[in-house]
């Protein structure tokens, strides 16, 4: 069989002392922790529009990434043509599961037509390579955000046929991602929201987007589709506002709209800093409303001001991420999906490599590193210190709702002076430190 | 009687031709615009702490602004005195209402006794002024944030006493307002949030905090408060998170807790760009779920990442503010409340002056172009136009929910190409510049 | 001759209360401002790549722009076929002054050859349209961003040979500009900075850029061409920091370098912001070091991260960027560059005249009020005041370094205490308002 | 003698695996790196105003924390009180050096001759208590920000009394810290630039810093002063915009003066940020200049919008600045000032000790991780190859400035495509994974 990066082989685990950039120094897939291999935990999944469509263009230029095996054109052909290297590329780097855009994998066509034909052929060809393979699907979605047709949204759009279009993509991605075993299917809507609210009905905008969830809920059923569904929160970029901003605003939405139990959040670390939030953040917030199903694993620079998708290799950050991930017991149908891409300048295939090596590594340390945290026991217990007066006889007759704020006034006036002990956020960050190795 | 501001005169209405900085150039009280006085469209309030309790300090610096009206104590005398005083400048400004947290008006005492004793008593002579000037309370509210044993929280300390010590100042600032006649009653959680997620149970406090606000609207109940609840948002600054960051963030946690039918939402324009949006995209959202309380008129630098409380002298701001509360049928229990504060270099008394009548005049001004605009109905027309696809069979049948996403699909298949016509932005920016006069 | 907007008139001045779109309301080229004409006040220019070869695509999603007469290719019959229809477009939008790069007018070709004729071809066919036209040529430029070869920088690549291709870009585009009798020649280096600094020899680089700019002094003395050189600043975007950031870090690389001399600085609102600078204080930076050069006219959007180039119609921002024109005694060679494209979602030729003509409109406002608060005194006036204390005997003596630090101590000794006035920002900011009509 | 920490021990190195809080357990102050202790590399001073004197109020609350060493009153006698304090935390700490305001340590009075015969007393007491302690002072200077009477500016004040007050406060300050051997004398400008530019002269206000500047450099020679002049950068906060704003705008202004050969820079982290860069940059512009001083050692959030001063714990971090450090010989004159104040809710005595202990931690961690990037030489070895085409003849031919413009489009002509490398960002970054342990 041809092999597309013949000089790549196969990346193993060599262990922290390794030297060989073509190894995974702490990734080790069959490794226990806490009982479970680490590619059990961790789930990771690569991004076919970064790892096969990413030309690496910015706004100011032209693509850079080399493709040898890629002919540049819109054709079906070239397009079952990248399905094989890709699976070599998730074989050599040892992912497990991938995520698509039923655009990425499969060319528009002239018509819808043509467009669901080329989406057909292609699942075709993707069940059997994930047969061939192991591999799995982690979640397909619908690229409702490049086309023209879509400047001015999908679900939101003014114009109803742009609605049914979108609709009429949703149905044939979703049908898709049900074909090849998905576990979980994800809307992100980069256009539902405005440029400027001049021209926008916010409101019946905000409507018709429900109501292209709740077709899809329908259909999911109607199909059998079991997987989970997902929205994914990013506040901006490229619209001047996106309705999905960020956690809070997706569970507002589906709140309202009824939607929440058919929902869960599909988190991404630079979407959250572009809304203003640590990570950490969104994912307490998605769990504390049960709703955190998936992560798209990346980081962005938080000097810039847009989503610069950079691969995730800050040990705190992965920490963060997978002691949140093991405290809610683990992802199910979700998992880590590499939303990530070389800079422009890495343009190399090897780069890819790399690039993927180096966030693999990272999150099986912040594993590692989160799993000694819990284990020790010692993070945990600072947290319940600090919450004790509350599960006494007052605060839990509080928590259960049982005292008027007369009854309060009268207690408060009886204690001379509430004492408060000290944050300690800093002997905490140290104590995190301990761990970092 | 004694004029604490002896040089000053009575802001009068002089038309846009004064040069006297110390007349209204657009904010005439009594004109009419569209049916209604201008000052029953604006009700303008002043923030009691703004205009007599900001020393006009800053991080690196001590107060600058002269009081010389101010003995500079924390006595109950001192806090008496300062009434008349306040008095005065409402009158001079022809503010018709006012705004204030309990321990502006009134010192905290060694005990919660004295406090409350000492609010009563202030109570009393605010009273007595409002009913010999007119001038009317707007909101009150309870400080839960200055006092260091609030540091990690009000509703949401980690002390059990804290939270008890909260309720009490909740209910006796309830009391006041409602005893005052105020229009409203306003919870800022400054400190209902967290320093760090380290040590810090999201949900849990997050439960406390919906708590508080049932056991608020339990008791206005009981004594008879008709006025309206609002919560007021605002991402960071003092803590690093607040949980009431943006009106999508209060509407979701209103939805979570069963609260939506009691609280609507008192929006700062200054505390809507530092969560990263605009002033309308705050008042759409709130509008949109029928939220939209009251507003803090002020504006922030975007260039700076605090709240700088400017006033609001934007005609472009005043202006989409305004043609949102027309929109919306205006103001009913709300207003303007300037929640602003002079630079810390502007130290005189009359600065105070000045930087109210811009406030009022910017108001005045924007509240005359959103009828004007409203009136001429260009920019209504191009609005509903570009929905117009939505307002036909199909459109209607979706809005309806009537239609599947196999019916979509098959509706979709049949239009050759949706056509997109141009969102206009640009033309429509002109538009608006036509009105700014 | 074949019209290529047949739907749209020459654009005329109408006066404030026309209501049609196509029209100016403010902008009436020579209506005389201080006995000079507005069109040589503000001195537009039209960017070539912004009206001509901009598709509006964005990160997310592909060009939306309809260009009828472009038949989409890179040939050189295509790019001369632009011509008529760029010229066109000046006529009938009255913009006396165009800009462009390279690259924008001329097709690149296999080869540095191919490109050069290309360029040499499209120069001559300028050249004959504005003779024809009378348009002139601002400026001109070279474009070192866009091609994968630049990537890693042009003057600042780590490859002498990108340098050597560069300096060959430059050098014709530097002639080019002089054949056509450009005002100027700009130097903005987008990719003249780093991605990271892992890879990055930041001071090496740095003196090749500086290099490049003495080659380019150089060489225009050696070919007679007499027109302004430039630099202009922006921070980030596309590369992760940019050399040329700001202002003030030009002017020290300028310093640094000895440059200063030859070089005087293009600005940007939406470069100025995305650095945290307002514009103003951009301006101001500039005029003090005697560097200010020419203005691209545009905006950002301060709540959105990235260069967004809207067009300038806020008349506040017009008006303090002509209030610092006219102080500093008007242009000379620069002039108002709209360096600002529609937004995406107005993809119809027609926005190209309504986006220009609200920039216009907003400058001509902003002169006409920016003449009258120079007329009028008051501000001026303000600031002279503030600072008389220096115009003292011992403020001159201090200015003329004729004062030593125990000197100074001892004068500050015998003052009591220093007196402060309120710095009014307030009762200035009201003052503006005044004249915003 | 009496202990204000009796249950603080002295601060030991306890290795790694320690648990003990209060121990070291990366810095070992004797420890040698590369042939010098740990001590001598990393020069720690803490900062008198955030140990001895940050209440820890903010803007939206009181001061928490507890210091029962204090009285709480101005007095001389509360000053020389808070000495043997501060050494206490010194000694117990390990830290070598420590820094300070005059204000901070002495009491402002109600005349400048008040305030200089305190310095002048306080100064004794610090040289008492250095003797006997071996402690040193890394730098003095004077707090020109926190007074009203500065709120306009002290240099760049309108009023040439203040400039004069300022002076004679410098003059003190200046002669204070020579009295103390400090190393160096810093320069903070946090009032030097302005709130509007409405009312400032920028270009006055600029020259009068200067003259500043100029007074110092003359008097530090006359009374022999040898350490070194700094200034440090920061954009904003308190200011709206200060003329100091980051090293590039601080070099130009030295430049523009002629005062670069006296001064260099003294680096803040959270100052980097907040001007939009990160410290690694700040520190290469001013390294590139030979203008890196010293190093105030703190970290912020980015995702907040104010100087946080948090305590420096991110092993990236530190790792990057003492790569630099290491990279340009080490520190001389300069140190790393612990500018970092522990949060508001860490208000317990014992909390300065976790805080400094951290960021100690943290520093001695990035020197040993710098030191092995270093000696292992890969990272070097990269920057080395990657700009190796620009050591060949046409490279250092150009480097000489031997080439012209013509000649190098020959030489361009004849390259038949510049060939790029791979920027390798990814591989770097998970290079410098392989060595934080």
């Amino acid at each position: 069989m041809k092999s597309y990066f013949p000089n790549v082989p196969r990346i193993e685990y060599a262990g922290p002392r390794s030297k060989d950039p073509l190894t995974f120094k702490h990734y080790n897939p069959s490794l226990k922790v806490g009982g479970k291999a680490m590619r059990d935990h961790l789930r990771f999944a690569a991004a076919y529009w970064h790892v096969m469509r990413n030309g690496l263009s910015d706004p100011f230029g032209s693509p850079t990434a080399l493709m040898p095996w890629d002919d540049g054109s819109d054709s079906l052909d070239n397009a079952l043509h990248r399905i094989p290297v890709f699976f070599e590329f998730l074989d050599k780097c040892q992912i497990d599961f991938y995520c698509f855009h039923d655009r990425d994998v499969s060319p528009e066509g002239d018509t819808l037509d043509v467009a669901h034909a080329n989406l057909a052929r292609v699942t075709k060809e993707l069940k059997a390579h994930q047969r061939a393979s192991g591999k799995k699907l982690l979640w397909g979605t619908a690229c409702l955000f490049a086309h023209p047709r879509f400047a001015q949204g999908a679900a939101t759009s003014p114009s109803v046929d742009v609605f049914a279009y979108a609709a009429s993509q949703v149905r044939h991605a979703l049908e898709a991602t049900h074909a090849l075993g998905g576990k979980g299917y994800v809307f992100w809507g980069g256009r539902e929201g405005y440029a400027t609210l001049l021209n926008t009905d916010l409101k019946r905008e905000q409507a018709h987007l429900a109501e292209l969830l709740h077709l899809a809920v329908k259909h999911a059923k109607q199909i059998g589709f079991k997987g989970q569904l997902y929205i994914e929160p990013k506040p901006r970029e490229p619209s001047t506002h996106q309705y999905d901003s960020d956690a809070a605003a997706c569970l507002n939405f589906l709140r309202e709209h009824d939607l929440l139990d058919h929902f869960k959040l599909n988190l991404e670390t630079n979407h959250a800093t572009l809304a203003g939030h640590s990570m950490e953040h969104e994912m307490e917030v998605a769990i504390a409303a049960g709703a955190l199903g998936s992560v798209d694993a990346n980081r962005g620079d938080t000097l810039l001001g847009w989503d610069t998708d950079q691969f995730p290799t800050d040990i705190y950050l992965t920490t963060q991420i997978m002691l949140r991930i093991l405290r809610m017991g683990g992802l199910t149908t979700g998992g880590l999906n590499f939303d990530a891409k070389r800079r422009r300048e890495s343009h190399e295939p090897i780069d890819l490599f790399y690039a993927h090596i180096g966030g693999m590594d990272a999150f099986a340390r912040g594993l590692q590193i989160a799993d000694a945290i819990l284990r020790d026991g010692r993070l945990d217990e600072a947290l319940r210190q600090r919450y004790r007066t509350w599960d006494t006889v007052i605060g839990r007759k509080i928590e259960k709702r049982k005292m008027s704020l007369v009854e309060l006034d009268e207690y408060a006036r009886g204690i001379r002076s509430p004492k408060l002990e000290s944050g300690r956020q800093e002997m905490l960050e140290n104590l995190i430190n301990e761990y970092i190795r």
